[in-house]
C-alpha cells in the first residue's frame, strides 16, 4: 500500500509519501508546497491543486492521509487553511483517491507512541522509521508522520 | 465586460452570469451546485471544482466576483464554507480568471441602494435589474447580486 500523507496550508503544504508491506516501511518521497503571499489568492490556490496533482500522478498512491483540521484561535488562520485543504482535497477527489483524517493526537501515540509529543519527539522518530530518509522541512514531516499512522493503523481506518 | 458571480458553499454553490455594456446589464445565465452530505467531502469538493470549470469555458467570463468570507458563528460552518472556497477559487485561478472579493454590505448597496438591504429586497431588485431572468434559487440570486455589484462598481474594483 502506498500512502500519501498531506498537511496543507497556504503558505507551505508539506506531503510525504510511504511504502508499507506488512510491518515494512518505507519511505517514497516527501516534499513542500510554497507560495507566495503577494500573489492572489485564486492562483496560489489554482498553483497548489496543480502541484498535489502532479505528486499523486507521480508516485499513484492507493491511499491520502491528513490530520484533521484543528481551529486555529486567530480565525482569519483558520479560513486560510481550510481554504488551502479545499483545493488539496478537490485535487485528491479529482484523481478519486480517497482521504482519510486523523487526529493530531492519533498521529503522534502512532509515530511515537504517544498523544502529547512534541514535534521534535516525532522528527526524531521519523529518522528511525524512515532512515535514510532526507525530509524536506516541518511541513514535509508533519506530512510523512500522518501517512506512517495511516499505514499503521491500517487500510481499515 | 461578462462577470461570474459566484456564492460558494459545500452544499450548494450558486453562479450568475451577467453582461455589462456601459449603463446596460444583461442576464447571461445562473445556476447551482449542490452536492450530497452523504459523498466523501473530497469527492464533493471535486465535483463542485470541476462544475464551477464547466461553467466558466460555457460562458468566458472576463473576471469573476465573489462575497467576501464571513465568519460564522459556527466554526465548523465557516470550515466547510472555506473548503468549498478554496476549490472555487482554485477552478477560478486554474482558468486564469481573476476574483474579486466585495463585503456583503457593498453588494446591498450596489443592488439594493442602502447596505442594511435584506434578502428579500435583494431578490426584488435583481427582478427589476434583470428582467425576464429565471432565477434558479437563493444561492443563484447571491450570485447575480455579487456579479451585478462588480459590474456597478467597475473594473478597477
Amino acid at each position: 500500500m502506498i500512502v500519501l500523507g498531506l498537511d496543507p496550508s497556504l503558505t507551505c503544504t508539506g506531503w510525504g509519501v510511504v511504502k508499507s508491506e506488512g510491518a515494512r516501511l518505507t519511505h517514497v518521497a516527501n516534499g513542500q508546497i510554497a507560495s507566495s503571499p503577494r500573489e492572489e489568492i485564486a492562483d496560489r490556490l489554482a498553483a497548489l491543486y496543480a502541484a498535489v496533482t502532479e505528486v499523486i500522478v507521480r508516485y499513484r498512491p492507493d491511499v491520502a492521509a491528513a490530520e484533521e483540521v484543528f481551529l486555529n484561535k486567530n480565525p482569519q488562520s483558520t479560513l486560510k487553511l481550510a481554504h488551502a485543504r479545499g483545493a488539496v482535497l478537490a485535487a485528491c477527489g479529482a484523481a478519486r483517491l480517497g482521504v482519510h483524517e486523523h487526529s493530531a493526537k492519533v498521529v503522534k501515540k502512532s509515530v511515537v507512541g504517544t498523544g502529547g509529543a512534541d514535534k521534535k519527539q516525532v522528527q526524531a522518530m521519523l529518522k528511525v522509521l524512515l532512515p535514510g530518509a532526507k525530509v524536506a522541512g516541518a511541513d514535509a514531516a508533519d506530512a510523512l508522520a500522518v501517512a506512517i499512522a495511516h499505514a499503521h493503523l491500517g487500510p481499515r481506518h
